[in-house]
Order: C-alpha cells, then sequence, then structure tokens
C-alpha cells in the first residue's frame, strides 16, 4: 500500500498533486463547527475528547482534505505546566504571568497522560474515525508559547518579552528550554497516540530580529525538532512573518517548512537552502475574493511549489470570514492541476 | 558651510559619524510631551502650529538628535481628501470608509494652504526655531494610507482591503492613484514650506504578498517618489515589516531607505540591491533592556551600517514606555563610535 500523499510530500517525495489541508480549517468559518460551538465554551471543546473528535473530523467530511489536524489550543501545554489559563472574547488571559526569574517556579514539565489526557484521547479518538488520512498533531513553538508565558496575553509590541530577554537572559533561555522539553513530552505524547505528523506554530517569530531569533528562539527549537524527529513521524516547522530571515529559519532541521505569503512558494524554498518539503502559501485573504482570482492564484503556488514535496496550505490561519464556496473554488483548482 | 550631517548622509555621502533621530521622537515616552498633551487632545495638538511646533522641538532640545519630523498624523491629508477621521482611546477611526468604487467619489485631491495650512504654518514655525537641524516632513505612503480609507480603523488581517483589492481592482488602482496624488501635492507643499527631506511611512506594507505589492502598492508609491525627488529634497521610504522582500521595495527609487529591525542592516542594504543611503535600524523594545544591551547594539548597528549615507535610526517608532535612560544610553552611544 502507498503511503498517504500528505506523508510522501511530507518526506520530499514527488506526489501526483499536492497534498492540501488549511491551517484552521477545523473553526469558525465551519457552519457545522459553529453549530458545536454554540453549546460550548472554547476550552469546553478542546477538553471533550467526543466534541473535539467531532470538530477535528468536520472539514475532512467536507471537503476530502489529505491531512486532518487536532483541534486544541496552542496554550494548552502551557497551562499543564502550571499556569493558569482563560479563555476572554478578547482572548486567552494568563492572569499571573511569568515576569521574574523566580515566577519559573510555577512552571515544569508535565506527564502529558496526567494532565492532557483529553488530547491523547482526542487523537486516539479521532484516527479510529479517519481511515486512510493522516492525523497531524501540534503544539507552539518554544518563542510563540513563551511569550504568552510572559505577557500573559496575545501581544502587540511583546515588550514584556523583549525586555525579560534583555534584562534576565538566563531565565529566559531556561524559560524556553523548559518550554521546549514539556513540549518534547507533549508532543511525543501525541505521535505515540496515533499523530502521523506534528506540526510547530512559530506564530509570533516574525516580530524577532535575525540575532534574537539566533539567540533565543533557535536553540530551543532545534533541540526539540531534533527530539521529535527521532520518533519517525516528520516534524513541520511553521514560522509565521518570518521570511525576511528563512535562511535561519533552515537551522531549525524540520522535515517541512510552512512558510507564509509574502513570498512566493519557489524562492521561500530557496531561501531555505533547498528544503526537501515546503507548505503553503496562499494569503488567506485572497479567499475573500472571487473564485477566478482563488483559482489563478492556487495554480501559480502549485506551479511554483513543484511536484516535489509540497503540501498546499494557506499561509496563515482561514479567517471566520471566508465563504465556504471559496474553499470549494480552492480545493477544485488545486486538485485539478 | 558644510550641509547638516543628516542631509549628507541621505545623499550616500561618506560622514563623519551617523547622524541620527528617531521614529516618533516627539511622543509619549518624554514627560513634555505628556505635560502639552494633558491639556489637548491628539487632534487639537496636530491641527494647533504653536504646540505642534512646540512637541517638534521638545525632542532636539533635550537630545540634539540631528534631525527634527514635523508633529502631525497620516490620517491628517485623508481627512483633507473628504474622509471624516475621529481619534478615540482605540486609535483612529474614520466612520465613512471606502467600500464600493462609488464610495471614491467621496474623495478628491485638495490645496493644502487651503485643507492643511495648519500643518504648513507648523512647518514654517518650527524652520525659524531650527537653526542648522533639518527638519524632515512626512506622510503615509499610498498603501498604508488606503488601508485607512478602506479599513475604517488600525486593521489587524486587513481583510477589508484585500477584498477591495481582489474584487475591485480597478477601483483600487484609482483609490491608491488618487492618494498618491493628494500626497504629492500635501509633500511638494511641505516643501515649499520648509522641510528639508520627506518621509513616506509604509507602515502597513508588510501585510502584503510581494506579488500585491508589486500590483498594488509599487506603482503609486514609485509615481509619488518620483515628483517628490524632482523638487530636490530627499526622499525616504520606511516600509515596515517587508524585510521580506527588499528586492521588489528597491524599485521604490527613494534617496534613502528606512529599514525595520529583522534583518542586520548590512543585509537589507544587499538585499536593497546597495541604496546609497539605508536608515534604521534598532528594534524599539532593546530601549527597554539595560544601558550595557543598548550600546552594544547600537554599536553593531553604527559598524555594519557603515561610514556611508547611513542613518541611525530604530526599525520603528519609540514606545511610550521607553525611560529618558535609554535614549541617553542610545544617543551617547552612537555619538561615541
Amino acid at each position: 500500500m502507498t503511503a498517504p500523499l500528505f506523508l510522501r510530500a511530507c518526506r520530499g517525495e514527488t506526489t501526483e498533486r499536492a497534498p492540501l489541508w488549511l491551517m484552521r480549517q477545523a473553526g469558525r468559518y465551519l457552519p457545522e463547527y459553529r453549530q458545536v460551538r454554540a453549546g460550548v465554551s472554547f476550552l469546553e471543546l478542546c477538553k471533550t475528547p467526543k466534541l473535539a473528535v467531532e470538530v477535528t473530523l468536520q472539514p475532512i467530511r467536507r471537503f476530502g482534505f489529505d491531512a486532518a489536524i487536532l483541534f486544541s489550543d496552542l496554550l494548552v501545554p502551557l497551562e499543564a505546566m502550571g499556569l493558569a489559563v482563560e479563555f476572554t472574547d478578547e482572548g486567552p488571559r494568563l492572569p499571573q504571568p511569568v515576569r521574574t526569574p523566580a515566577d519559573l517556579g510555577r512552571l515544569a514539565t508535565f506527564d502529558p497522560a496526567a494532565r492532557t489526557g483529553f488530547v491523547l484521547e482526542t487523537i486516539a479518538g479521532a484516527r479510529r474515525e479517519l481511515g486512510d488520512t493522516p492525523l497531524i498533531g501540534f503544539a507552539g513553538a518554544p518563542f510563540t508559547v513563551a511569550t504568552y508565558a510572559i505577557e500573559g496575553k496575545t501581544s502587540k509590541g511583546f515588550g514584556e518579552t523583549k525586555k525579560f530577554f534583555y534584562r534576565e537572559p538566563e531565565a529566559a533561555h531556561r524559560l524556553l528550554a523548559l518550554i521546549g522539553e514539556a513540549t518534547r513530552d507533549y508532543l511525543v505524547a501525541q505521535v505515540r497516540a496515533g499523530a502521523q505528523a506534528v506540526q510547530l506554530f512559530d506564530s509570533w517569530v516574525g516580530v524577532l530580529s535575525a540575532e534574537d531569533f539566533e539567540t533565543y528562539a533557535l536553540p530551543p527549537t532545534a533541540a526539540l525538532v531534533a527530539a521529535l524527529r527521532a520518533t519517525g513521524v516528520p516534524v513541520i516547522y511553521f514560522g509565521n512573518g518570518a521570511a525576511a530571515i528563512l535562511d535561519r529559519v533552515a537551522r531549525v532541521g524540520a522535515d517541512v517548512y510552512g512558510v507564509d505569503w509574502r513570498l512566493p512558494i519557489d524562492e521561500a524554498r530557496a531561501r531555505l537552502g533547498g528544503a526537501r518539503a515546503v507548505q503553503g502559501n496562499l494569503d488567506p485573504a485572497v479567499l475573500l475574493g472571487p473564485a477566478a482570482e482563488i483559482e489563478r492564484r492556487a495554480r501559480e503556488i502549485v506551479r511554483r511549489g513543484g511536484k516535489r514535496g509540497h503540501v498546499f496550505n494557506l499561509g496563515h490561519g482561514i479567517t471566520p470570514d471566508v465563504p465556504i464556496e471559496a474553499v470549494e473554488a480552492l480545493v477544485a483548482a488545486v486538485r485539478s492541476c
């Protein structure tokens, strides 16, 4: 039996067409998701395996995407490390963020089965339903998770994070290493539970200078990626906003690099030093445009992505205002190439 | 008499040291600014030449920066074009944004003396006080101004802007061209009133793909820059978040390229195709760190910037939480190189 299209592309193989999935494909643009979500809070949904399995499967049923991704949140492991997390209408809030070296004492690695059993159950449950469609596990990359720990919310300027880094560099390195170790345990457990690939989301890494990326973000991320690759599943690193420093990003050592929409995907691949596999990179806002424009841009990405090691995706998560018809047009265009 | 250091660096000349000014140097981090601002609204301050002159001069008096910049706002010319603008605690609001081609009928070029006389008076007044310190005029670049016209506020995802571009490309080009023409008249008037250089702030251009930059942002900006260069003053283009596409940014045709902090400034200059002059590029968040770190990073930028055509600046505006002592440390470090 041939391995699924998605996994072959992740390994840098030549595929008959580009496999396709969308970041945040289980989300608010889907009426069936909004229906489930109407009855429960976001955190309840993440922590109730039956419901999390259901929303993980929804986009597969509707569009037949080539991979499913675990429905969960970047902050789940941070809560398991010991930081209280609340979800408000304005986004996540951590009432007791890390602001001093002493605050690190409140954080620790954790036993994934004991603290995040609901995630592992969701993975096992989704796998039972998915058949041949591979399931992607995920977590935040250490830098991005650290910004939530330090800022206590989704930041704008990331001033607290950088202040902590510059004023307490040793504590910053310890915090990032600790998050990296906890994330390693968490993702290894996801793989054991059935995840067939894992993606690290470095959603905020684009706020760093090349020097700060190399000093703070890269070492714990590269260590984490190396440990995850040892499990045998492909590791995808998505560095949002990092198009300017892809030469440094390549040192993460991932199997697949997710790239945002700033650069054409063939240029991004070249700047990554000819990465074996890339994932992306349609601007999600194109899905707000007319079908002809969606099709034209999707075909251009398929052409530039090439037949070898290209997973089609957006350059960032799909937004709630995208019409279903736009996704249908995208799926049809990518499949027909 | 030798021309001022700042103007010589803008022309790509070799200077004895890098001239220094800071984006948003007349701003809330200064106690004397907060004192003026306590008595008036932000818009009143912009529209009262006596007060606008005062806050323009404050950072020069305190730090002796090598250039002053007009105190004003990006939205002043948009209001003069016909769109109502309000300033709220959450930032600017335009209650009647541009959402359809018909909405363009509400916008027109304007007579700068008639509609923005307060800006020209501020420039003339500041020049009388500034002595040998050159004064920079400024405006938003067409794309960035268009985002405010379309979104009606500072956006996060810029979905409305891109939707307008993709659904109404002809109207989008007309809107961008119209803003470009109005900005040309506005900045030419600033030069006639006494501005010795002009800076275009393309604050949001980093949200565009290379293709969209080339299609939408570049043509009106390049036309505007060419018209402004004909006045004989140096034209600075600051493309925030555009480090990934500096090869395209270079086609703007500016005298000086302001660059954000993502890339070391020598790499940025190389990607710009060896720009004659560059401006930047310390991460403003470094000013939240200890003095030793500020000094180390400032010296590194001076070293990488080289002696030819380098204006020292931040990679983005200074933030209100920066301590005065941090700016003092920065000024001393740059001057001592």
